[in-house]
C-alpha cells in the first residue's frame, strides 16, 4: 500500500453501505471533487458486500476535498478531503490526443508501440504472470485486450472467472456482475500502469459463446458504465468501444454514438476513445472519437488519414507475426516490421500481435504467454530510433515526391526514411540541412555513418544497393 | 518480300501520283475495301515523292476489291482486287477487350505480359537490333514505346531521325512530317509483328526539349491522323493516347475524349486503346477506352477495378527493377516479381521496365538494349504457370476471404494461390476439387507435387514455412 497520494495516481475514497436489496441496481453515488485543479463529479460503484468505491485521477499536488451524493441517505452528504503530493517521478498522466499525435496530460510525448493480447486477463494465474513478465522486457508500451472473454478458434478454454453471476455457460443475471471478475481486471489495469504499459481496454466484441455479446442493452449499457467508473482512474487506460464492432450484430452506427457517449460522459478522466473496425469502417471524424484505431493492412495510408481527419492515426491490426491457417495471423517478422516502418514514417502508430501455433493454443495475440517471434527485437530497434530521432514524433513529408511515402521530419528537422523494397544508388539531401547521415539495417539493427555531413541537395552515395534500408538524417 | 497475302497480315495498296504542292496538308486519299468480311473505309496517305498507300488488315480469305476516293483527281476511282489466303500459322490477328481478358480476333486467348522502352526506335541502329534480340529471348509479349523521341533523365541522346522537316532542335515546319521517320516507325512495329509482340504505341508525351509536345493542335491531330492510317494495318498495334498525359500541359479532359475518337475514327482495324497516367486517372468507363492502362504500385486493386470497369486492367508500371536515384526506378527484381504475382491473381495483367545505372545511360526502360535484371527468367516462369494453368486467364477468388486478393481461378476449376508476405503452416482446399496441389517457388522458379489429390475441405499442410511461395490446385 502507498504511504502518500500522488498526482497522476488513482485515489479511491472507500464508503461502506448497507448491501440489501440489490445496489448495483439501486444505488446511485457520486463526489463532488474540488481539486487544485478544478472542481468534477466522479462517479462511484457498489464493489460487494456494501463497499462502495469512488476513484478520481488528481493531475496536480494539493488538497482535494470531497462530496457524496446518493440516493441512498448511509452515503449521502459524506464529506473529507485529501492531500495530494507531486507524481512521482515517470508518472505522466493519461496519454491525450494532441493534433494527430498523443502527449501524456502533462505534456511529455508519447509514441505508441502497442501489441495484442485479446483475452490474456482470461487465463490461469501463471499465465498472466508469463504475460505481464514477457511485457515488461519488451517494446511494447500499450496492449489491446477484451474486458469479455473470448471465444474464438485458438480460444476454447473457460476462463477462470466469468463477468456475471449465474449458471455458466447456460444462463446469467445480468443484475449482479461478479465483483471478483471485475477486480481482477482491475488489478491487471493497475499491473500494466506498474509496467509503464497503456491498457487499450476493450469494452465490447463478438467473439462469443456464452451471451454476453446478445445481453439486453440496458444491461449492457448498465455494465459498461460500473466498468467505466472503476477504471478511469488508472491513468494508463484507453477505451476502445468494440473490437470488430462491425461484426456485432444487430447494432447500428448511432448505436455506437451512443455507446461512445455513455463512456465519455462516465469517464471521469477523459481518456482516449476510439473503436476498431473488421470491414466497415466507424466515422473516426465524430467529435467523441480521439483518435483512429483501425484494422488495415494498407499502413502508407497513414499520412493521407492524418491528413484527412487531424487526429493520431494507430494501425493496431495489420495483420500478426505467425504461420497460422488464417491470412490475418501468418506474415513474417520481416513484413510485420515492414509494416512498422512504413506506417512509422507516415507518422502513423502500429500495432504488434504473434500468431505462431502451438501445441497447448498459447497464441501470444490469443493468451499472451511468451513471446517467440523475430519482430520484437526489430520493434524495439525501431522504437529506440523513433525516441532517439523524433521524441515528439515524425510528421510525413508530403511535399517532396522523392521523399512522399518513404520520409518523416522530426520536430528539430531531422528525417528518417525508409525504403522498403526500394534500392536506391543513391539519394539527395532534403531542404533544411546540413545533416549527418546513418544508413540503418531494420533486420540485422545496426547502424551505421556514411557521411558526418552533406549539404542540402547533395546528393550521397549509398554503400550498397540492397533492399529493406532506412537513412537517417540528423540536423547539424 | 511474302509471295502471297494472308489474313492477319497487312495489305498495302500504293498508288502514285503528283507530289506537287503538300499532299501531307492537300490530298486526301481513302478506298473502300469489300471483302469476305464485310466492306469498309479505309484512310490512304502520302509517303513522300508522290508515292500514296492506303493499308489494310484483312480478316479472312477470299478476294478483296477496292475503290479509291480522293480529292486528287489522279488518286480518285482507282479500282484494284486482292486475293487473300487463309492466315499463316499463329496469326491470330490484333488483341481485342472481350469483358475483362483479352483475345485475338479470331478468338486466340491473349494473356500480356509488356516491358517498356520508351525511345528504343531513337536510338542507333545497333541497339534497336539488341531491343529486339533481347525482346526475341524474353518473356514480354508487348512493349509500350513512344512515337515521338524523349528527353528525359537518362534520355539525353539526340535521336537519330526527327518527326518533322526543319531546324533540328530550333524550328520545325510542322506542315512536312519527315517520311524517313515514319517509314522506320512502321518498320519498328512490323520487326515486332515478326516477333508476336504487341507494339503498345504510346501516341504523345511530355518528355519533350524540341517542342513535339506543344506543337499546334491541327498539327498534331493531323499528325496522330496520318500516324494511325499508316500502322493501323499491323496486327500487333495498341493504341495508347499517351503517356502520363495529366503531365502534358493544358490539356483538358475533354481533349483528351478528342484524341481518343479521332484515333477511333480513323483506325481501320479497331485496335485497342487506351491512356497513361501520372498521378490523375482518366475516366476508363467512357466508351471509346479499351482496357485500363494505369500507372500504380498498388496492384492488388486489380480485381477490384474489373469489377468497377468490366474492362481488362494492365498495371504497366508498377515501379521498375533497377537502381537509380528515382523511386519508380528502384525496386528489386523480387518485389517486381512479387507485384506481377499479386497482380496476376487479381485477374490483372502487370508491366516490366528495368532502371539499372549504366556507365552510358543505356536503361532498358529508356533505350533497349541488353537486360540485366533478376526478374525476366522468374517472369518467364510465372507466364508459363499461368499459360499452363488458365490459358484464357484467371478470374479472382473474391467471395471466399481466405482466397480474396491471394487466389484466382481458371475456366477449368484450377486455381492460383499467391501467399506473398503470409507464410500459412497449411491451406484449406476450395470448393470444386479435388485437385492435385503443386507447391510452387516463385525466384528459385521450382514446382513440387505435395499432394497428388486433395478434396475440397481438406486442409494440406505445406512443406515449410517460408514466405514468397504460391500454391496451384490442379482441377482433377
Amino acid at each position: 500500500m502507498p504511504t502518500a497520494l500522488h498526482a497522476w495516481d488513482p485515489v479511491e475514497i472507500a464508503l461502506q453501505g448497507a448491501s440489501n436489496g440489490n445496489p448495483y441496481l439501486e444505488v446511485q453515488l457520486s463526489a463532488i471533487v474540488e481539486g487544485p485543479d478544478g472542481e468534477a463529479e466522479v462517479i462511484g460503484f457498489h464493489d460487494g458486500g456494501g463497499a462502495y468505491r469512488i476513484r478520481f485521477l488528481p493531475s496536480a499536488p494539493g488538497t482535494y476535498r470531497w462530496r457524496t451524493r446518493s440516493n441512498h441517505p448511509e452515503l449521502d452528504g459524506k464529506t473529507g478531503s485529501l492531500e495530494v503530493e507531486a507524481a512521482r517521478p515517470g508518472r505522466h498522466g493519461p496519454v491525450r490526443a494532441e493534433g494527430v499525435g498523443f502527449r501524456h496530460a502533462d505534456g511529455t510525448p508519447h509514441l505508441s508501440f502497442g501489441t495484442t493480447c485479446y483475452a490474456w486477463t482470461h487465463q490461469d494465474p501463471a499465465v498472466q504472470e508469463a504475460t505481464l513478465r514477457t511485457l515488461a522486457a519488451s517494446p511494447f508500451n500499450k496492449i489491446r485486450f477484451c474486458l469479455f472473454p473470448k471465444s474464438y478458434r485458438y480460444n476454447e478454454n473457460e476462463p477462470p472467472l466469468y463477468p456475471f453471476e449465474g449458471t455458466p455457460l447456460t444462463e446469467w443475471d445480468w443484475d449482479r456482475p461478479d465483483y471478483a471478475f471485475l477486480r481482477h481486471f482491475d488489478e491487471s489495469v493497475r499491473r500494466l500502469d506498474e509496467l509503464g504499459i497503456q491498457a487499450d481496454v476493450i469494452l465490447l466484441h463478438p467473439y462469443d459463446r456464452w451471451g454476453f455479446s446478445t445481453m439486453p442493452r440496458d444491461a449492457e449499457a448498465r455494465f459498461l458504465r460500473h466498468v467505466v467508473a472503476r477504471l478511469a482512474a488508472f491513468p494508463n487506460v484507453w477505451w476502445s468501444m468494440a473490437n470488430e464492432y462491425d461484426l456485432l450484430p444487430d447494432r447500428t452506427e448511432e448505436y455506437w454514438d451512443g455507446v461512445f457517449q455513455l463512456v465519455r460522459d462516465a469517464d471521469s478522466a477523459g481518456h482516449l476513445r476510439s473503436v476498431h473496425n473488421c470491414v466497415r469502417w466507424y466515422d473516426h471524424s465524430k467529435p467523441w472519437v480521439t483518435h483512429l484505431s483501425v484494422q488495415s493492412a494498407n499502413v502508407g495510408q497513414g499520412a493521407e488519414l492524418r491528413r484527412r481527419f487531424g487526429k493520431p492515426v494507430v494501425f493496431d491490426e495489420v495483420c500478426y507475426e505467425g504461420d497460422i491457417e488464417e491470412t490475418w495471423g501468418n506474415i513474417t517478422g520481416f513484413e510485420l516490421v515492414h509494416r512498422f516502418w512504413v506506417g512509422t514514417v507516415c507518422g502513423a502508430y502500429v500495432g504488434h500481435g504473434e500468431t505462431y501455433r502451438h501445441p497447448e493454443d498459447l497464441l501470444w495475440w490469443a493468451k499472451g504467454g511468451e513471446l517467440r517471434g523475430e519482430s520484437p527485437a526489430r520493434i524495439a530497434f525501431l522504437r529506440r530510433i523513433v525516441e532517439e530521432t523524433a521524441p515528439d514524433g515524425l510528421t510525413p513529408i508530403e511535399d517532396d515526391w522523392m521523399y512522399h511515402g518513404r520520409g518523416a521530419r522530426a520536430s528539430d528537422g531531422s528525417v528518417l526514411v525508409f525504403f522498403g523494397p526500394h534500392q536506391p544508388c543513391c539519394w539527395r539531401m532534403p531542404p533544411g540541412g546540413p545533416f549527418r547521415v546513418d544508413w540503418i539495417d531494420p533486420w540485422e539493427m545496426s547502424i551505421r555513418t556514411i557521411a558526418e555531413r552533406a549539404e542540402s541537395g547533395q546528393v550521397v552515395e549509398l554503400p550498397s544497393v540492397r533492399p529493406h534500408r532506412a537513412l537517417r538524417l540528423r540536423k547539424l
